[in-house]
This record gives structure tokens, C-alpha cells and sequence, in this order.
């Protein structure tokens, strides 16, 4: 383990650019409700190197800026006399850990306790895929990963046994809450606004009655044409 | 199809009052709590020209601005060499053009995924109207359009068919979501705000046991006055 | 019926305070969330006249200020000549006017259309007083008024007619939605927010199960001392 | 008794501290909606002194400033002569002092009508606990306080009586709402603000199903170590 003076230029400019981004992202968690106080964390793996930025535990969502987010390596460990490392990182970093180490395409982790996808996750029930947004966006229902607590790999275990392989790219962990990846930070923030919007959204539609089905090709078709459509480019999730 | 360059001043004038316009009127979107990331889309129709402007795909709220509108004719093909053309518009823009193109009283559409409207969306249920402002505003219940999806002119279609010759200005696409018209780009934007409005009141109400309805005699009072008299101009929804 | 110009100057300077503290309450009813796009208003009584302020018809709440409010006499004409006389009045002035005609007491009416009150509405269902801070401000259950449209005095009366003798200073109009009085202005707004938080509020209690009932001596001692003690002055309502 | 001046240098400072923090803090429960109107009170005892600052009665949270917070002794008395005791403090004074003065540990006390935690109080229904946040903040349920009315040490007492011995710092009292306690000002506003977040998660959790419980062990070990690790130091609740 080394400070960051070591690192090549290319490294040190990539740093700098995902502290950026993961501490300004932290701001949409607060705007679209997902967090009270200092809840919630939001990473960012740093593009060519084998390390990631997360958010320090226990900070004012006021006080998040670029210098105190901290650089780990993919054991969790803080990199040490980089900056922001005179703090602990969020509580939660060995999930976030353990999702970079055995899922090489994540370049983004999101954890909150929004309200309405913990409601599902205390029931452990999975959210049907009943709109079309949720088709798009997750190409079918949210799963939900197993009851864990903090203290091993428990919960990163979870989080990377349910999404491995699935389409939706979040994960509701059982009396908890939501976990979600993406291709980079920002992509897994999009996704842990959309999964409480659905979470709230199917919640109250199934309070009122019972809800119409979507054919299953009708979701293989809009996810499909999501994933490769939407947007500005061609990674619609950019 | 042809540049921005042809048009008449009269035209370009047009252009620019109806870009400064939607561009303005997503704020609307945002204030209500009617949409996330960026999710939902306001068109306006240029007066006295086969076109139409509307919102670029997957471009944040905060970033909107007149010039990255998007200019399209009524077939919802982008004019080249227009101002913002270089974006791809509204993944939805054939839904807007197909209610341009079949509905010329129609001045605005809009579209978005409002929770409490895309929970009557998921049960395919109409609103039924027991509260006056929804009597005042949409003259009787909010109607059910077909499950469509995206890719050719059914959305647009379900819209049409289901709302010419109804008094509501808004559908409730099944599983899909809320679009709203007016004779302008803000009448359906306020269409679009009073759907979710009345949406959640009636859901919340019923929730709670019976609901007392309004008698027809009423409802149709209720809606003529409000057509008619209020505001500060003869045409109350402007 | 005389423009501005004959008050005397104690009227004159009174309508100047009553104009700019009505204009500001608007935003209070923007603040707690219980009004969309144009709909809601507020009306303050002009002390030692027989007259009332009141919000134009159909302006955004982004645009009042004290020189658009509207003047009118207690049979809801507007005052010709007055300042803002060049707009039309709330579609409501009927119903305010009708309450200052019949209750010399009252100094402010607030109409609005908040979610949870209209829910209770809807069902024509009064608000039961189980939490003491309903007991403190309202003395008992919130009242249901009759049903009644717009047109003629029928709705004034309905307000009157259920809060004449009445505890409570809000009454929720069948089908319709919440009007507030109080001693002035703010004071109704007051009891505008505070009728929104207990219908929500109980709403979501009694979802879950059973209510617990207050003994109506505790509801007795509780209004009796926010009446008289709460607050920096004697008068609670201020 | 006696005015502000006779204190010693420290405990001067040490006021104005708390009085700086006692302001500040209320905004937090405007941010997260805990309140409306005037409703609400957060108070911090000052270290090394038999006093407390509290907020002033019926002001509106806008004009909140360190200089009219009000400073009590343990009885609740207003210290005459001292900055802001022009003014009545909080009418839920008396509760606060009862609290400041049988329980030494208690550095804060919050009393808010959030509410989701109103409405599980209305019912005198303890909040069960099953998710994992709540264990970790309050260790296991949010328990129910007596119905107890202003006028008399029964709130004080009441809050007293359920919090002694129990890990919860939130006391739902029945018909009334939330007080919760902590090592501070700030602490007790951040069980404020997680009460009525576990309050309005679980709520929704139930709407729609059975809840899965989490076993007593698990709850013990997240609270353990939440309390001894989270954080930036070594009290997780500063």
C-alpha cells in the first residue's frame, strides 16, 4: 500500500475526476429524497487502477466535497496519506468492495434507505415489473438479496450473487434496503433514483387493486431498446 | 426537409417564442415533483407551421435552455441544421408528432411518469370524478388508453383515439403513464400538474372507504363555468 | 360603489398592510404544499371598513404581489378604480364575501385544494379529533359542509351555516376541499396548513388500525389553553 | 435567580454555543419536514451549568436566531435578564426541564408532530423493528409513551418513565407524538429526523404485508456496533 504520490499522472487525473463526480452525485440522493441526514453512500471506481471513492461515514451531506471523499483499494482498505484519508470511509465500503473485486464491469455503487424500497425489502418481496419504465430501466422485476449483516462479506456477497447475471441492475438486500451498480457512479445514482420511484409508485398502485401484467415480450422489447437507444449516445446509461 | 435558414421571420419568430417556452415549462415538471432524472417531456406546436419543438432525450433539467430544444416537423423528424439539432429529441417525439398530425385544436403535449398516475396507469382504472376541481378541469373521469409500446405510432394512436371527443385533456396510457394536451405547450403542462393532483386525491380518498359521487348535472355546471369564466381572458385554459 | 381615491387616509394605509400581508401568505400555502398552478386563495379583511382583499383569478403564485391583489366590497364587487381593479377576482369572492357579510368576527378566509383534506371531502367524512395537537388548535373533529357548486351563494352559506358556533375554524366542503377563517388573514392560513397536517396525518394513522380516542374533558383543557396561553401574546391566533 | 450577567466566563460561552447550535439545529427539522407552522422544539442543555436554551413559543422558524433562543433553568424558569427572556419560551418547556433534570445524561431533547410518528402514536403502537437502520439507531422498537396532557409534569414523567433503561432515544407519546433525547442537541434532532423515518418506512412496509422480523441477535450486534464504530469518532451520536 502507498500514498498518491505514486501514482502515474493518468491515475492521479482519473482521481481527481471520480472524487469530482462522486461527491457532487451525492446531491441527487438528497434532491430526489432518498437519504436523511448522512445516510447513503455513493462510489466510483477509478478507471484503469484497482481503486475506488466513496464517501466518509458520518459527514453532513453539506460538507461532501471532492477533498474529503476517500480512495480505497478493492479490499476497502483507505489509501493511505491520500487525501480525505484522515477519515473512516462510509461504514458500508467492504460492500462496495466486494462488488469491484468480483464484478469487473460495475464502475459504480449506490446504497440508500429510501422509503418505499426499504418497505419491499421488509417484507423481502421482489417488485413486479408492471410499468414500462421499470421494463426499460430494469428489464424486469427487482429482486431482492438475502438478510446480511455488516461485519464480513456478507453483504457484498448478496448484493453480487443476486445481480450477477440479471438484468436489473438493482438489488432490494431483505430488511435493509436498496443496493444498486452501474457502468459508473453516476449510471448506479440513476438507478437508485428509478428503483425508489418504482418502489413507490408499484406500492401504491397495488394498494388500490389488482395490477394488469406486462407480456414478457413487451419487456424483453423495451429493455432492449432502452439499453441501446435512449439517450444522447449509444450507452444509454451514460 | 430544409434548415432552419427558409423560414419566414414570422416563422423564426414563432420559433423562438415556443422554444423559450417548453424550454421553461419543464421547470413545471421539476417544481410539481412530477418527474425524475430525466424522465418526462413537454412539446409546443410553432403556430402557423407544420412544426413542433420539444425536448432533447436524456438531457438533465438543470441543463435545459431554448437553444437545445429540438425542432421537428409533424412527422417528428428533427429539421437538420436547426439550433440543437446535433441532439437527439424526446424518445417519445413520435407520440407528440402523431397528436400534432391528427388533432390540429392541440397546441401542447406532454408526458411524464407521475407516480400516483401511473398507479391508476398499472390497474388499467380510469379516475372517476368526486372532487369539483377535477369536474372544473376535465369535465368527468380521466380516461384509460391501450397498452402500447414505443417504436411505431401506436402510443400515439391510443392517445388520439382515446382522448378526441372526450372533455379530458389527459389519458392515462395503461401500464405506461399520463399524457396531457392543450392548446398550448402550458394548458397541457397544467393538464399534466391537475392529473397527478386529482390522481393522488382520489387515490388517497378511496383508500379510506366510499367515495360520494358528484351527480352529472353538476359535473357538467362545474365544467362549462370553468371553460368559460375563469382566469383573466375568455380563454380559461391560457 | 367609489374608487381608492375617497378612503380616508386611515382606510388608504390600512388596505396598503392588508394587500401586502395577503400577497405575502400566499407563499405559505406554496411552502406547505397545498396548492398547484393558480388554485387556492387567501382574503384578508380591511379592519374598520367593508371591505376585503383577495387574490386575482388564474395568476401564478410567482406573481403576486400587494399591487395586484384585489379590493373589493363585502358583496364581492370589485372596487372600481382600485389598485389591480383591471383583473378579475378570485373565482371563490362570492364564498369569502358571503363570510364577512355573516361573520363580522372573521378577519381572513383561505380556500385550498390540499390532498388530504379534499380526501375527507370526498367522502363527505369529518376529521376525528385523536391527537392533541388537533384538540389545541380546532377543539374537536373538523366539520364536513354540504355539498354545493359555485354560481350562487350556496357555498358561503354551507361555510357559515357549519361554522357558526363551531369550535373549529375549518370546514371541509363535501366533494370540494378545506375553507379556513380566522381573525385575520394569517390566521386562517394558519388553520389552512394545520387542517392539511391532521387530515394527513390521521389519514395514515387510522390505515394501520384502530384509533385510540382523547376524552373530550383532555380536548376541553387542551383548546382552552391554546386559546389563551400559546404564543408571545394573549391572543393565540396572531 | 439571576440574570445572565453573575455567570462565569465559561458558562457564558458555553451559552453561546448552545444557543448558536439550539437555532441552527431547527432548520433541520424544517428540511426533513418534521414540522409545520411554529409546531416543534429542540433544546440543548449547557454543559458545566443547570440551564437549557430552548426555542421561543409561536415564532415563526424563519426568525429563529441564536439571540432569541431562550434560557432556562431546570425547572423550566425563564432566567430573567438574559437575552430573549422578553419572551415566553416553547410551552413544552416544562417537559423538557422534567427530562434535563432526572436524567443527567440527556444533553438534548426534540419534541416534533412528524407525521408518520404521530400516526403510530394516535394508535399507541410501538414501531416493531424490522429493518436494519432502526436497529442500529434505536436497537429494537420505538416504544409508546402514556397519554398525558400539558399543564403538569405528565409529559416530562411520561417520557422519563419509558426512556430509563430502554435503547431507544424516541418515545412515541400516545395521541400526542414523537420526544426523542440525546447527547446533544444535535443527537436528539437526529433521532427526530430517523423517528419519523423508520416511523413512515414501516408504515408503508405493513400497508402491503406481512413484515419479516429480525432475529433479536442481529439487532443486539447492529447496535452495538453502531453505537461504538460509525461515525468520524469514537460517540457515533455526535
Amino acid at each position: 500500500m502507498s500514498n498518491e504520490a505514486p501514482f502515474t499522472p493518468e491515475v492521479k487525473a482519473a482521481i481527481q475526476l471520480v472524487r469530482a463526480d462522486v461527491a457532487r452525485l451525492h446531491a441527487e440522493l438528497v434532491r430526489y429524497g432518498l437519504v436523511v441526514w448522512t445516510g447513503g453512500n455513493v462510489s466510483g471506481r477509478v478507471p484503469g487502477a484497482d481503486l475506488f471513492v466513496i464517501k466518509p461515514s458520518g459527514v453532513s451531506y453539506d460538507d461532501l466535497a471532492p477533498e474529503n471523499m476517500i480512495l480505497c483499494d478493492l479490499d476497502g482498505n483507505v489509501i493511505p496519506g491520500s487525501e480525505g484519508s484522515d477519515r473512516s470511509p462510509s461504514s458500508d465500503t467492504a460492500a462496495h468492495a466486494y462488488v469491484y473485486r468480483n464484478m469487473p464491469e460495475v464502475g459504480g455503487v449506490v446504497h440508500t434507505h429510501s422509503t418505499y424500497a426499504v418497505a419491499w425489502a421488509a417484507r423481502g418481496e421482489e417488485i413486479p415489473c408492471v410499468i414500462t419504465a421499470m421494463a426499460d430501466e430494469f428489464g424486469g422485476p427487482i429482486p431482492v438479496g438475502p438478510f446480511a449483516i455488516i461485519g464480513d462479506d456478507s453483504i457484498g456477497r448478496g448484493i453480487v450473487d443476486t445481480l450477477t447475471g440479471h438484468r436489473s441492475r438493482a438489488v432490494l438486500m431483505q430488511n435493509h434496503g436498496p443496493f444498486t451498480i452501474g457502468v459508473d457512479a453516476k449510471d448506479a445514482v440513476k438507478a437508485a433514483v428509478m428503483v425508489e420511484d418504482v418502489a413507490r409508485t408499484v406500492h401504491h398502485a397495488r394498494e388500490a387493486g389488482p395490477l394488469i401484467p406486462i407480456p414478457q415480450e413487451a419487456i424483453d422489447a423495451l429493455f432492449d431498446r432502452y439499453q441501446n437507444v435512449y439517450g444522447q449516445n449509444s450507452d444509454a446509461r451514460r
